[in-house]
C-alpha cells in the first residue's frame, strides 16, 4: 500500500451508486491510498446524501445516479440486490464507452441477470463481492480499513477483456483486499454456506429468544455472553440487504438449509438418545475448521475477541 | 476492586478442583484482587497439574482432589458436569464443617442432583455458573479479567444460610462479576436459550460446511468473514464440556430446539414463497435485541469487534 495521494490513481473518476457501509468504506479506502482521481457519489435518500457531504468522503455528491456516473471510468453499484435492475436501467445511457461497471452485491447470478441486459456495448461489466462488513449500516459506518486482508470475489462474464479485470483487481488490492475469481453460480453456493445460511439461523435464534414468554428479553440480554451474543451481531445486519439476499439466492440457500436441518435432526436425536460419543466426536471435528480460519487470518484467537477490557492470555 | 494483596481475603483457603479456563481465571482473579489467602488446585491430568505449577496461578497443586480440599473454606468444582458426581463423592469426607462448596457448571439442576446427596451436614453447597468464557480450553487459557462485567448466576438450595451466600457473592463481585440468584430449573431454561441452543446450531452449521463436497473446506475458511466465522468461534469450545451440557440439560434444550425448528421452517417457507415483507419485518425486529445487548455492556459495537486492524468508524 502507498501513502495518500502518492500513487497514480488506478481510475481517474469513480462513481459510487449507493453510499452505505461498503461504498463509504470504498471511498475512504480509495482516498487513503490514492487510488481514484475523483470520487463521485449518489444515494437515493436525501439524508444519506447530506451525511455523505458532511463527512466528505466523496469529492462530489449528486442528486441522480445518471448524473453521478457521467464520465466515470469506474461505476460501482452499491445498492441492495433488489434495486440493481432499476439503477442499471437508469444509468446505462450515461455510461462512458470503455468504462468498467461493477457491483458489491452479496449474490452474483441474480445481479448478472438484472444488470447485464442493460450494459451497453463497450462497457465492461465485472460483478464483484467484497466479503467484508460489520453489523452497522449507512454512510457513517464506513472506515478505510474495512477490506484489509478480506477477500473480494470477482465473477467476470466470459467475454470480458483481461485488461479490465486486471485493473479492477488492482483497485481491490489497493484497498487491502485479496482477490479471487469464480463463476457466479459457484459464488452463490459458497456464500450460501459461509454467509447466507449462517445469517438465517442467527436471525431465527434471535427470533426464538424474543418470542419466548418464560424467559424475559432482559434475561436474554443480560446472560448473552454464553454464546447468544455471537449470533446477535450477524442478526443485526441491514434488513433490506438480507431480504434481497434470500429472495435472490433462494435455491442455494434452501439447499444448504435442507442439509442444515438434516444435520440438526441427527444431533437432536443424539441428545434425545443420550449418545454422548456422537456429540463428542461431532464437536471435536468442528474445532479444526475454526483453527483453519484463524490460521488463514480471517479471525483472531485473542481471548473473547478483545471484548473483555484489558484481557491478556 | 482493590489492588493486589490490599484487601482482607474473603476466604482463607480456596480449593479449585479442575484447572481449566474457568478455574485458572478464578485463581488469577483472586490473586489479582487479594480475595483468597491460599489457592490450592487439583487436576486429574498430570500434564495439566504440571502446566499449572509452571504458570504458578495456584499456591499449591495436589495430586488428588481429596488432598486439595483439606481444610479449605471454599471448594470450587470446575470439572465437566458429567464428572461432578464422582468428584463430589471423593471429596465429601474431607470437607471442613462450615465450608462452602460451589461449582461452575453450565447446567444447574443436574449438578444439584449429582452433588447434593454427597454434601455432609454443615457444609453449604451453593451451585453457581459464571457466564463468561472463550473458545479456548486449559490452564494456559485463563486470564484475570475474564469475569469483569459478566454475570455470575448462583442457584442456592432453600436451606442455605444467607451469610454463606453473601460471602460467595462477595467473592464473585470481587472478581468483577455481577451476581444474580435464581432457581436451578429456570437457570437451565435461560441458558438453553442464551447458550446451549446457540452452541448446538453453531456446531451444526460448521458441520454442514465441513461435509459439503461442492464447496471445499479451504473456500469455507477463506470466505468465512461473511458471517460463518461468528459461528465457528462458539463451535470451537471444549467438546467434553458441551457433550455434558446437552446430555444433562436435555429437556430444556430439546424444547428450545423444537421452537427453533418451527421458526426456521416459517422463514424457510417465506424464502420459498418469495415473501419479502415477512423477511424484512423479521430481520428488523431482531436488531432491537442486539441493541439491548450492547446497551447492557455485554458486547461492543466497535466495527468488526476490533478484528480489522486499526479499524476506526
Amino acid at each position: 500500500m502507498t501513502e495518500a495521494g502518492q500513487a497514480t490513481p488506478i481510475y481517474g473518476r469513480v462513481a459510487l451508486i449507493g453510499l452505505g457501509l461498503i461504498a463509504s468504506s470504498m471511498a475512504r479506502a480509495m482516498k487513503a491510498n490514492g487510488l481514484a482521481g475523483h470520487v463521485a457519489g449518489h444515494a437515493k435518500t436525501p439524508t444519506t446524501r447530506e451525511v455523505a457531504l458532511e463527512l466528505g468522503f466523496c469529492d462530489t455528491v449528486h442528486d441522480t445516479a445518471a448524473d453521478a456516473v457521467r464520465d466515470a471510468d469506474l461505476v460501482v453499484l452499491a445498492v441492495p440486490v433488489g434495486a440493481m435492475q432499476a439503477v442499471a436501467a437508469e444509468i446505462a445511457p450515461q455510461l462512458k464507452p470503455g468504462a468498467t461497471l461493477t457491483d458489491v452485491g452479496s449474490v452474483k447470478q441474480a445481479v448478472v441477470d438484472a444488470v447485464a441486459p442493460h450494459v451497453p456495448q463497450g462497457v465492461h461489466f465485472i460483478p464483484g463481492h467484497p466479503i467484508a462488513g460489520t453489523e452497522h449500516s449507512g454512510p457513517q459506518s464506513g472506515f478505510a480499513t474495512l477490506f484489509e486482508n478480506r477477500w473480494w470475489l470477482l465473477t467476470p462474464l466470459p467475454d470480458t477483456p483481461a485488461e479490465a479485470i486486471t485493473r479492477l483487481r488492482a483497485l481491490c488490492e489497493g484497498m487491502g483486499a485479496n482477490v479471487d475469481l469464480m463463476d457466479p453460480p459457484h459464488h452463490d453456493l459458497v456464500l450460501a454456506v459461509t454467509s447466507h445460511t449462517p445469517h438465517l439461523i442467527a436471525y431465527t435464534m434471535v427470533g426464538v429468544a424474543e418470542h419466548l414468554r418464560r424467559v424475559s428479553n432482559s434475561e436474554v440480554i443480560k446472560y448473552s455472553a454464553g454464546g447468544f451474543r455471537d449470533l446477535t451481531r450477524i442478526a443485526a445486519s441491514d434488513p433490506t440487504m438480507w431480504r434481497d439476499v434470500f429472495l435472490t439466492n433462494k435455491d442455494a440457500t434452501l439447499d444448504i438449509l435442507g442439509r442444515f436441518t438434516e444435520e440438526l435432526f441427527a444431533l437432536q436425536r443424539a441428545i434425545r438418545m443420550g449418545d454422548g460419543q456422537m456429540l463428542f466426536d461431532y464437536f471435536t471435528r468442528t474445532r479444526a475448521i475454526r483453527r483453519g480460519i484463524i490460521e488463514a487470518g480471517q479471525d483472531t484467537a485473542a481471548p473473547d475477541f478483545g471484548r473483555a477490557k484489558g484481557s491478556t492470555a
